[in-house]
């Protein structure tokens, strides 16, 4: 299985993705609250790319909750922020919620072409892995993986990273790798053991850290903990349904 | 100190380089083979974008000699190509060489706002880490180091992210690091005892294997054998002379 890890929204280079599954990772925060969202009820998220997007939809949507962040921080009207925290089943069961982040929508928005877009965290890990392998037993159609890193304001972040390594340590010794692929591999295997201390310290962490968030941090390092795979269709992001 | 790596040529985004000292790095094969040529007498490198430029260049500077690289071959009617096995004493001692290669060049044209430009491969990295910390004792203007990996079209590049790794982790535990750098640095680490494995894994490593170019790879893998310091002065290349 052919796998290539591009480091960040924006990149101006995209590879043919219209024969791919791609994997948007975006580990602090918007992938990680995605997965916790579906987890805890909400009926979908609709990632949107400004702020007067969301509101824009809300006209159209009556009911839903709007979400999302600029700089990390909640946006002033917004019923939620960026942290998996304000995803609580009393919030969100049975709700539509529309959000917008700085990079997990950007990424979205760039994969559209992908007939499969899937969201990975490090929360829903072994479930993604699985359901990876699962594919390319049963659909000769897809040519290979597509790892979308959010990143931080367009730069490389070792979160995200760190998370597409652990992708593809779990899919085994038979993938092929482009450079970033190879070494977030490498990453991943180095750090394994200490993913909360490697994630704090990186700059993304450390402001979160900063502005308040080390439980979102902490929370979003943990592996394995929610059986949930987000999947973008027509516009919506919804619990998978293996076909 | 603060070190900040950059993943390619052409980055979108630059820092402010006003107050840096920019080292380049372009292992396959652009920086190796700069570094080489000097060592070898050569008496100046200029580098340009394009072939045309080149050739263009040429007619100002008699005697001069054209090299370089397009898809990692030579280029017709050019005197050398981009192999460091291309620059001996027999062809470039006394001789100046106008060069353009693909990352290489781009990289030195993007960090030209910067006071300092030095250029790096693995070859010359004792040298390197060295003269970088006797600049930040001598030299309270500048704020800084960038390294631009020159990265392979546009993408991430192992082996270059790797020599970036092994010039942080020479300059010791007090340097402040993106994430980037911090991915760099863990990277050598973890292969600092199988540098030519990993680099003639990668992909331009295997690229330039199956085009024959095997000795080159092994050769730009070698650390520390040459004492040069390849500095960007006024549009030529020529050998460092510290302050």
């Amino acid at each position: 299985m052919q796998v290539e890890v591009l480091p960040n929204a924006g990149s101006p280079l995209l590879p043919y993705l219209e024969d791919k599954l791609v994997i948007v990772i975006d580990v602090l925060r918007a992938t990680s609250t995605m997965v916790t969202a579906l987890a805890n009820g909400c009926q979908s998220i609709i990632p949107v790319l400004s702020p007067e997007d969301a509101i824009e939809r809300r006209l159209t949507l009556p009911g839903s909750l709007l979400g999302g962040e600029r700089d990390a921080l909640p946006i002033d009207g917004f019923d939620l922020g960026n942290s998996p925290f304000d995803y609580v089943p009393e919030k969100v069961g049975g709700k539509r919620v529309i959000i917008t982040t700085t990079n997990g929508t950007r990424a979205i928005r760039d994969a559209s072409a992908a007939p499969k877009i899937w969201m990975a965290s490090f929360l829903n890990m072994h479930s993604i892995v699985l359901a990876v392998l699962r594919q390319f037993e049963n659909n000769d159609k897809l040519q290979g993986v597509v790892v979308f890193c959010a990143g931080t304001e367009e730069r490389f972040d070792l979160p995200d990273t760190l998370c597409a390594g652990m992708l593809i340590d779990g899919l085994g010794s038979t993938v092929t790798l482009n450079d970033l692929g190879e070494a977030a591999r490498m990453l991943y295997r180095s750090s394994e053991h200490n993913l909360v201390e490697k994630i704090s310290d990186s700059v993304h962490g450390k402001r979160l850290i900063s502005l308040g968030f080390e439980r979102d941090v902490v929370y979003c390092s943990t592996p394995n903990v929610l059986p949930i795979i987000p999947v973008f269709d027509e516009g919506e992001i919804v619990w998978l349904t293996e076909e």
